[in-house]
This record gives C-alpha cells, structure tokens and sequence, in this order.
C-alpha cells in the first residue's frame, strides 16, 4: 500500500471481505444484546472538553484526540498557555463518559432501570502496536437505576450468551471486589492517599508473585507485618467456603457473600474468584470482572459496578454496572463463515445493451437472488472468474444479449 | 434536557427508539446495495489534512473540524502562523475524498470495476439550523473504473430501487449533463476562468427565472447579444425531440444523446431532463442528477460522473460515477414500522431469586421468543406497563417466584 495514501497513523481501512466480517459479529452481538433486554443508543463522536478532562477517564485522557476551536486567529494562538486551551471538542476515548453525559441529559425519558447499549468507535492517541489502533470499536452495556446483584448477573448473562452466539467456547468470567481489595488494604492500615497506588501493585501479583508485590508496597509506604502472610493467605484462598464460620480478618463478609451469591446465580457462567483481579479504571466500586479465554493470555472484555460516576454530571447518585466487550480482540477470533456468501453474477459482453441487463437483474432479484452483480466481459475470464468468487459470489451466467431470465446458463463459481 | 449536558452544538443523541428506526431504514438501504452488486468499505473517521484541504472538497474544506496534532508546545503555538498549522487530521466533511484515499491506497486488491457503499457519519462545521447537523449520516455509493453509461445505469437503477424499499413512491430523477451546460457557456463565449462562477448563476434559474440569470452572467463578465434567447430555448427544449435533424447550435450533441440514451435505459425510473439543473460540487465532468420528490422543495439525494477526481491521489485517470443520499432527510420521511416491535417482559416481585429469573429468560428465548426484558415491580405497575409498552415490548408476565416457564401467565401490552 503506497504509503503517501495509507489511512492516519494506527487507523485502519476495512476492505469489503473484512467489512462484511465485522459487521456479521457486530449484528450478532446487538441481536443476543437486544434480546436481553438492551437498548441500542448513539452518541455523537465528539464530545466537549469539560466531559472528556472531568477526571472519569483516568490515563485515557492523556490520549484524547482534541479538535480545534472555530475561528482562532493568531492572537488567540499566541495568548493560550497550552495547545488544550484551543480545543472546545474532542473524540470520545471511551463509550462511558458520554453515557454519563447522555445519561444526565435524557433520564426522564428513560425507563428507572435503563439497560444500554452502545457499538461505536473509540479514538485514542496510543503509540500504535500490532493489535492496538487508534480507532477501535467498544461494545458496551450498562444497567443504570439498579443497585442489587441483579444488574452483574444480567450483564454477565448477557455477555455470556454473545460470547457464545459467537462461538467463542470455553471462557470463564474472573470475579472479584473492589470492596475485598479495600478491606484487605484497610486491613494492613494502608493509608487511603496509598490506595489507588497499592490497588495498581496488587494488580501485578499473577505477574510477579506476592515477594515482588510485597516488596512494591513496602516501597510506596504500605508497611505491615503480616503483609506477605495475608497476600498469600488472599491469593490462595478457597472462596467456596469463605464466608463461613471463621472468616479471615482481611476480608470484607458483605462482599465475598455478594461474590458467592452471585456464583449460585450464574450457574453456566463458569464464575471464577480472583482475588488478585483489579482493573485499571479508578472509578469502581463493587464486583469487578474480566472475560477469560483458556488460549489467550489477554482479555476479551470486562466491567464492574461504578456506582459513583454515572451521577456526575447529573449531580444525583445514580447505581450502574457494565460490561464492555473488546470487538477489535474478539473480531479476530471468530470465524462464523459467512451465511451470505452467496451471489450471481451477470458476465455480459459489452455489447448488451444496458436496459436488457437491469432488465435481466431486475427478474433475477424479484426470483429471490440475494444479489445479482453485472460485470463486463473482460479477455481473461479465469482471473475475472476469480475475482467474482474472491467477492463472495457463488455462480455466474455469462450474457451474450437477446436472452430471456429463462434461458440463462447459471454456473457455479469455483 | 438541562443544557450544560447537552450534545455538543449541532449534535443529536439517538434514544432508543429513534436509533432502532434509524437502524432500519440503513439496513435497508445496504441491503438494496448489496442485493445490486455493491460492497461496503469503512475508512477511519479522520483524514490527513493533505488530503481534506487538497481542492477536491470546495466549500466543505471551510467546515473541517480540525484534530491537534499531539505533543504541541507553548512555543509551537507562538509560531504558528495560523491555527491550521497546528491540525494534522480533520473529520472527514464527505465520503468522496476518503474514497479517493482508499482506492489510491488499496486499488490492487479490488476489482477492476469497483462498486463501493458507504454508510457513515460526516462532520460539518456549518452553522446549525434546523434539517442542518454538524454530524450527519450520507449514503454513497460509487462506481469506479467503468467510463460509460453503464456505471450512471446501475447507480440510478440501483438508487430507485432504495427508495422504492424505503416506501418512498412517486420520486423522479432529474438529469443533466455538465457538458450541455458548458457547451453553452462556450457557445456564448463565456471565458474559462468564467465557467465555475457562471455555473452558479445557471443553477438559480428556477429561482430567479430567465431574466435575472442573464442579469447575474452579465453583471459577472459573461455577455452575448443571443444570451436570453438561448437561455429560454435551453430551458424549454423539448429533450425527447432536442437531438434530431436541428439540433440548436449551443447543444453538445454527444451529451446530449447520452442523456437520451440513459432514459430509453432506465424505463422504471422517471428520469426528467433538467437544463437548470447545475449541483454544487466543481468535480463533476458528465451526468449529474438528483432525486425529487412531489411533496418536498428539497433534493434527497445526488450524484454523477466525476471522471477527473478519483485518481487524483493516485496519479492516474479513473473514470467514476457517484450517487449520494441525504439519509438525515430520508429517515424523516420513512415510516416503515417496526418489524421488530416485539417482545416479552418479566414482571417480577423484588424477592424473586435472581438465578430463577435467568433460568425462566433463557427458557422464553430458547422457545423462540425474540426478546425478554427482567423488569422488577414497581408500585405503580400501570406506568411501568406504559414504559415496557413504549420501549417495543408487546407482552407481559408477572413473575412471583416458583412458577415454570409453562406457569407464566402472559398478557397483551398497551
């Protein structure tokens, strides 16, 4: 690809085979989503400053993409203290802050439990690496207006049941809560300016293993005697019969019995406790859940309860729990074959005339074709061939002129 | 809706409903595309500022909402002698100069006769009025690498077809060729740096009528004695008739025919001749058209041949012909119903376990049932039944915990 013509820096064209693709497991994804219960809605891909710097989006917005105020002479440029003061919009880097915004701007006309639906492009000025763009598609839900476990245990089942209509076998749900991780830092008297901190070191522990994690807290000042006991002690905990007659001192009862009950609700979810699951995002408050797949090292997606952030901007507590799917990760593992690859197409000479033809394809579509493409006879008709069943196209008849619909010869394609 | 959450100026949200019709209506409208022999492409959402401010774009280039380039410092902006200097990407105003990108980049991999289809957001800046949005939705489709009439054929033919699904009857496609009207404006002398201001006035003949064009082209340098005479031929010729023993010496015969020709082809489409017909983009060297409707003042959509443009990024000559719809327009007008409005909600007391709840869901769905929404029991169930009612559920069943699937008691909504 020339590269004086190649999209932006870490964006992507998408050529029709792979448009096709995507938009089949998208549809797939909004139709299990809908029939639970969800309702799609769209937001538009520009959001202003105010919502997109309000400090919900944590590193993300480091990466907002900012567009330029209208009308700004030189004078303005030379006045403003930073390039950010130029900028009035930005693209959204996530689907969260403008169902935040929306949310506070439509709620009457919502229902009290308001489940949503979002599939749209996010933009985020990432370095670029294999597997990481910089317009990516999300595919968010969320359950606004319900406090109780019933709002996880939808989502998990919702998403459970994409990932299956995907063909996606296998994947278990990692579970944990914030709430645990909070007990256990408040445990060992860790201060609550070293919170967010410790939450990110103990995120590391499957990577670098208690000793090293210990080692990190005692660096950023969480200092505690029995610090390496109680991590090993959280880290190997068998969460089945936790809550029972002697619960460890670290751990907060109320949210391990949530975690349990939400286990017994979701019988084939494959619900999996991992205490050492933390997620990036500062702003949960609750369960917290990532998808797993036995054959991939990453995830597939993940959420949580974040019931302090979608009141923002409204200025009122409002409960909300959602779960976000990572298209781009999961686009590339799902193969669902294409139930439309199907296609006739019309290889006319170039003499025939052109009402004939529309004529020719007019019938054939009233017959029930699903598509009908005409393409001129070109010299080489294996390469022309080719290309047709390349396209998607299963059958061809070739058109000399002065055919009926009846009297084509209907062949098949490769 | 309280205004510091609104969407930015000129920007809608879509709740549910109206995003659910809006998904129709572009199902549809892919749909037909596909069905004719076209494929549907995505490129990013932003372009490079070389290729939005290359020429292609007329107007629209003013409209660009331009994207700060990253890592901009205080000193970079001192310097800075304007404050595009500071954009390297903006968020496409069109879907034609990215196809230009797109095909320049990827022209290898298509056919050689390339049919796309584009379904997308675009972004202009312009002042917000009503009908006018600063994102909106065009629906282009494009033929390129075939220079004759076939390619205007099938995306007229293919266009008709649309909005023939779409419930929108009684439309007529007014044509004209760019070469009838530059034919004329030599024919009267009209010098070359002329044409583009003199196509302009042209284009306000059914608005300001005969005499005032001529006004206009004189006040613009254009003079001719014959000037209104030939005007009032061009604009009540008899174009069945126009190309026979005596053709008028302003007419360019060739196009002419060619325009005659595309009618004798397209029989089902109501193609109507019109000499004042001028459309705003300079790209355009053949066949332009438009599409009318009986009951509107305004255009839902246009197109034609632009044979100069496509290769522009690529540094070769490709024939191309195109045809926009204005969806925004389209969408209003369209009332298809909701062939989805279907649904079943769970009513269910607050102490209903949560796994019985998802167990009587996935139950209902494996049945068949389309969608199944858990709604816990408010106090005032009449409202609530509203709601469901509004949101597209058309059943109900109240759930009080123990019952079998077969045990709902299910009832008509609304």
């Amino acid at each position: 690809m020339p590269s004086h013509v190649s999209p932006p820096r870490g964006m992507r064209d998408f050529l029709p085979a792979e448009k096709r693709r995507r938009e089949r497991v998208l549809s797939t994804i909004r139709d299990v989503y809908r029939s639970y219960g969800f309702d799609e809605i769209e937001t538009p891909v520009v959001e202003s400053t105010d919502f997109l710097y309000s400090g919900l989006g944590g590193d993300n917005e480091k990466q907002v993409f900012a567009v330029l105020k209208r009308g700004l002479d030189v004078d303005d440029l030379k006045s403003a203290d930073s390039a950010l003061a130029l900028a009035d919009l930005g693209l959204r880097f996530d689907l969260t802050v403008p169902l935040a915004r929306f949310y506070a701007s439509h709620r009457a006309e919502l229902p009290a439990v308001f489940r949503s639906v979002q599939v749209a492009p996010v933009w985020r000025a990432e370095r670029p690496q294999k597997g990481r763009y910089r317009q990516f598609v999300q595919c968010d839900i969320d359950i606004l207006g319900e406090a109780g476990p019933l709002a996880e245990i939808e989502l998990i089942s919702a998403t459970t049941a994409v990932l299956s209509a995907l063909g996606l076998e296998g994947t278990s749900i990692r579970i944990n809560d914030r709430r645990v991780l909070l007990g256990v830092l408040s445990h060992w008297g860790a201060p609550a300016h070293l919170t967010e901190q410790a939450l990110i070191e103990l995120d590391k522990l499957d990577k670098i293993g208690v000793e090293g994690v210990v080692a990190r807290l005692h660096e950023i000042g969480v200092e505690h005697g029995g610090l390496e006991d109680a991590l090993r002690e959280l880290s190997t905990a068998d969460w089945s019969t936790i809550t029972g007659t002697e619960p460890p001192a670290w751990l907060d009862v109320a949210a391990a019995a949530d975690l349990v009950a939400l286990r017994e609700a979701l019988p084939g979810a494959r619900l999996v406790f991992d205490p050492t699951l933390v997620r990036g995002m500062g702003y949960y408050t609750g369960t917290i859940f990532e998808v797993a797949h036995p054959e991939f090292g990453y995830s597939l997606g993940g959420g949580g309860r974040y019931d302090g952030m979608i009141g923002r901007f409204l200025g009122a507590d409002v409960p909300a729990a959602g779960f976000s799917l990572g298209f781009e990760r999961i686009v590339d593992l799902v193969d669902q074959g294409d139930p439309d690859h199907d296609g006739l197409a019309l290889v006319h000479d170039a003499g025939v005339p052109a009402a004939e033809l529309t004529a020719l394809r007019a019938a054939l579509l009233e017959r029930g074709e699903a598509r009908v493409r005409l393409d001129r006879r070109v010299k080489n008709l294996t390469r022309q061939l080719d290309t047709l069943a390349e396209s998607g196209y299963t059958r061809f008849a070739v058109v000399r002129g002065g055919e009926g619909v009846d009297d084509l010869q209907i062949k098949t394609l490769g």
